[in-house]
C-alpha cells in the first residue's frame, strides 16, 4: 500500500479538518454540570453520525448517565480486533475569568488551538477518527478490525461506563486496547505508556477521650489521639524513602535493566519541575532516581490529616480524635487487597494495645504492566518515528487510569497501550487548555501509518 | 474572739442568705454576649453597694470592657494586706435546651442549687462577702486589711482587667492573694492550690509543592509536607512520655518528696475518669503517676493538625502544606521563652535541610509555685478542718489560670492561694451548673474562721 496519497490528502485538507475539529470543540460537553446533559447527548449523536460516515457501524449505547458512542468495523474474522478508547466529555471551565479566549470558541494563536477539551480528550480521539476517515475515503475500506468506544463521563469517574463494560463484555471484546488519553513525555518527545501504578488507599482514625478535654487538666495522662496517629504514620516510611511494612516489597517487580537505562536517557526536566512546584529537592527512594521513584517504585503518601483545633490563636485541648487519609502507590505485581492485609497486620504489631484506632480500607486499584514489545507498540513506534522524526519513548505512568483498569479487569489484561499527542504543558484541566496544530496533524499522519503497520504486523505474525 | 455567735448567726439566717445569693444568681451576667452589657454594669453596681453596706470602701473601676468592682478595708497600717479575687461574669448558657431549669432562675433540688454561675464564680466570692458581712454586723469591724477585686470579664480572657492591673499596680498592691475561683479536689475533699503549670504554645507549618499535586504523578519524588510534619512532631516525645528536646528538663523543679507522698494519698478517681472520658488507660510519664504527670510534670500535646484533603472518599494528592498546633505544659522553673529557644534549636538539628517549615511562637504562660506553708495556707487549713471535718489537700493544678499569672506578674510573685467550695462535677461551663448548699455554708463558716486565723497568725508572726 502506497500511503503517500493519503498523507497528501491530509495536507491539502488541513483547513477543512480543522473546521471539522472546531465543530466538536464548540460543544460544551461538561459532564460534571447537569445543565450540559443535552450537549452530551447531542455530541454523542454527532459522533455516531461521523463514525457511520467513515465506514463504521455505529450506535449509541445508553447508560443511566451520559451515552457511550460505540462503533465497529470487523470484516476480517481471522484477524484480531483493536479497541480504541476516547472520551468526549471535558472538565468544567472555572475559573472562567482566567481564560484569555472563550473556552468553547476554539481560537488559534501561532501553532496552538485554545479550547476546553482540545487536548483532553477531543484532540486525541478525533485525530484517530480523522485518520480512519481519510483512509476510508481513499480506499473504501479500513485495514483491520476495530471497535471504537467514546464515553462521556471520564471526567467524573466513568461509573456508568464500568456498568456497561461489565454487563456487555462480549460486545467490547477485543485483543488489544489503545487508550487515546495520554500524551507526549515532553513536547517533541512522543511516548507510549505500557504500565501504570496501582493504589491502596486508607483512612485511619485514632480516638482519645470521648470529647475534647483541657490539655492543662489532663495533659500528660489522657492519651492524645493526634500523637498516637502521627506515631503510627511516621513509622510507615523510613528516611531512605522505603516503606517499612514487612512483606510490602515481596511481590514488587523490579524495573528491568532496559527500563532503567531508558529512563536514565529520558529528557526528564528535574530542574523545571522543582521550579514549577517551588520545591528545593526531590525526595526519592534510596538507590532509585526521582523519575524511577515516581513511576516504577511503590511509595507512601499522606493525602490529608485532620483533628482538634484548627482556628486562630491557641486553644489548649487534647482532641477527641484525629484522622488521616493516606495511600500507597503500587507497582506490578502488588495487589491492593494483599497490601491492605499486610498493613493491618503490621499495625497490630506496632500499635500499643491501649491506643484506640480504626482503619477504613478504601477501594484500591491494581497496577498495570503490559509488554511494550507487542505489535501495538512496535507498530506505533515505527509510525511515530515516520512523522515525529524520533521514536516514542516507552514509559510507565506513576498514577492510575480508571479505564485502563476497567479494560484490564473486563477485557484483556495484558495488551493495553496508552498514547496521545498532547504535551504536559497543554494546561489540561486548567484555564487556556491548548493543543499544538502541528502535533495534531503529526498525530493523524502517525495514526494512518500505525493502522497499516499494525495490520501488516498481524498478518506477518 | 469567740466565734460561736457569728457561726450561730449564719445558721439562723440561712434562708435570707440564700435569698440574697439568689438575687445575684438572677443577674444574667454573660460577658461574651454584648446584649448583656447592662446586666454587667447593674451587677457591678449591686456589688459595690453590697460591699459598702458591710464596711468596705467600694467603687467601680471602669474599663473599656466590663466594670471592675474594687473594695478595700485597710485600717491597720502595720499589718499586711490580703487581696481577694473573684469574677461576677458567667459563661453563656447554650445549649439552653439541655437545662432542666432556667439558668437564671436559681432552683433548689435536694442539696443543690441549679443556676448558671452558681459555682463559677458567684458562689465562691459571695461566700467570702457573706462571711465578711456577718462578722461586720456582729463586731462592727473586720479582722485585718483587705482588698476585694471582682472583675466581669474572666470568662472572655480578662483582657481589660490586665490593662487595669498593669496601669494601677499601686491600687491593687497586696501582700497575699486569694483567688476564690478554684474548688474542691473531689466532693468532700476541700483543696488549696499552691501551684499551676505554665504553657509554651506553637504552630508549625511544613510546605511541599506550591499547590496540591497528583500523588500518582509525583508521589515518591515530590516531598510530602504531611510526612515531614509528622516526622518532626513524632520525635518530640518518646514512648516513655518524655520530651526529647535537649535541655528541656534542665530547669524543671522536681516535686518534693512530701508532694509526691501527699499526691499518692489523694482520692484520685482514676477509674471514674477513665470511664467518664472513655479511655482505656492513662499514658503517664515513666516513673511518675498519672496524677503527677498531669500536674507537676511537663508534657507535650498536639492540640490540632490539618492539611490536604479531608472530605469523603479518596482524593490522591500530595498536599501543598500541613500544619499543627501543639503545646508544652511547663512546670516550675521552666520559662516559656527559653523553651521556645530550645525547641527552635532542636528543630534545626533534627529537620533535614531540604524540608521547608516555619514555626510561630504563640504567647506563653509562666508556671506558678508558691509556698503552701505560708500563713494564708495554714490559716485556711485550720479553718477548713473546723467545718469540713478534714484538712484540705494541697494540690498543684495542671492548667494555667490567667489572673494568677497577672497577679504574679504585677503584684506578688509568691503568695497566691487558689481556693473555692465547688466540686469537679458541678457542671461548670455546662448546662445545669449546680452547687451544694451545704458546701456553700461550710464555705461561709470556713471563711469566718480563716479571716480570724489569718489575722491571728500575722499578729503572732
Amino acid at each position: 500500500m502506497n500511503l503517500s496519497a493519503i498523507h497528501q490528502v491530509i495536507e491539502t485538507n488541513r483547513q477543512s479538518i480543522l473546521d471539522h475539529f472546531f465543530e466538536l470543540l464548540r460543544m460544551p460537553t461538561i459532564s460534571a454540570d447537569s445543565n450540559h446533559k443535552d450537549d452530551l447527548h447531542h455530541t454523542a449523536y454527532w459522533l455516531v453520525q461521523y463514525c457511520q460516515k467513515i465506514g463504521l457501524k455505529a450506535r449509541i449505547l445508553p447508560t443511566s448517565g451520559a451515552p457511550v458512542v460505540f462503533a465497529e468495523y470487523c470484516p476480517y474474522p481471522n484477524l484480531p480486533t483493536l479497541l480504541i478508547y476516547g472520551h468526549y466529555d471535558v472538565q468544567p471551565v472555572d475559573p472562567l475569568e482566567q481564560w484569555l479566549t472563550p473556552p468553547f470558541n476554539p481560537t488559534i494563536k501561532g501553532d496552538m488551538i485554545y479550547a476546553r477539551g482540545v487536548d483532553d480528550d477531543k484532540g486525541q480521539f478525533f485525530s484517530f477518527l480523522k485518520a480512519m476517515e481519510i483512509i476510508y475515503s481513499q480506499t473504501g475500506s479500513l485495514p483491520g478490525n476495530y471497535k471504537i468506544v467514546i464515553e462521556g463521563e471520564e471526567e467524573i469517574g466513568s461509573a456508568h461506563f464500568e456498568e456497561l463494560l461489565s454487563s456487555q463484555k462480549k460486545l467490547f471484546q477485543a485483543d488489544s486496547i489503545l487508550i487515546m488519553d495520554a500524551g507526549q513525555f515532553d513536547r517533541g518527545v512522543p511516548a507510549l505508556v505500557y504500565g501504570l501504578r496501582g493504589l491502596a488507599y486508607f483512612e485511619i482514625t485514632c480516638t482519645g477521650p470521648a470529647f475534647d478535654v483541657h490539655s492543662g487538666q489532663f495533659g500528660g495522662g489522657v492519651p492524645n489521639p493526634a500523637i498516637s496517629l502521627i506515631k503510627i504514620l511516621s513509622q510507615l516510611k523510613n528516611d531512605r524513602g522505603q516503606i517499612t511494612i514487612p512483606g510490602f516489597y515481596q511481590d514488587v517487580q523490579e524495573p528491568e535493566p532496559w527500563e532503567r537505562e531508558q529512563m536514565a536517557q529520558l529528557p526528564f526536566q528535574e530542574e523545571n519541575i522543582k521550579k514549577e512546584l517551588s520545591i528545593r529537592a526531590f525526595q526519592q527512594e534510596l538507590n532509585y532516581t526521582s523519575l524511577e521513584s515516581m513511576t516504577v517504585r511503590p511509595t507512601f503518601d499522606i493525602c490529608g490529616i485532620w483533628g482538634g483545633y484548627t482556628g486562630s490563636g491557641s486553644k489548649t485541648i487534647i482532641p477527641a480524635r484525629c484522622s488521616a487519609k493516606f495511600s500507597f502507590r503500587l507497582v506490578p505485581n502488588q495487589i491492593p487487597s494483599k497490601i491492605a492485609t499486610l498493613f493491618l497486620e503490621h499495625l497490630k504489631s506496632i500499635v500499643p494495645p491501649d491506643i484506640d484506632y480504626r482503619v477504613e480500607v478504601l477501594p484500591g486499584i491494581e497496577p498495570i504492566l503490559t509488554d511494550p514489545h507487542k505489535p501495538i507498540f512496535t507498530a506505533f513506534n515505527q509510525a511515530i518515528k515516520n512523522h515525529f522524526g524520533r521514536s516514542p519513548v516507552l514509559i510507565r505512568g506513576g498514577g492510575s487510569v480508571g479505564v485502563a483498569n476497567l479494560f484490564k479487569r473486563y477485557l484483556v489484561p495484558d495488551s493495553i497501550c496508552m498514547n496521545g499527542w498532547g504535551s504536559p504543558d497543554d494546561g489540561v484541566h486548567s484555564p487556556n487548555e491548548h493543543f499544538s496544530i502541528n502535533d495534531f496533524f503529526r498525530g493523524i499522519h502517525s495514526t494512518v501509518d500505525f493502522l497499516y503497520e499494525f495490520q501488516a504486523s498481524l498478518i506477518r505474525g
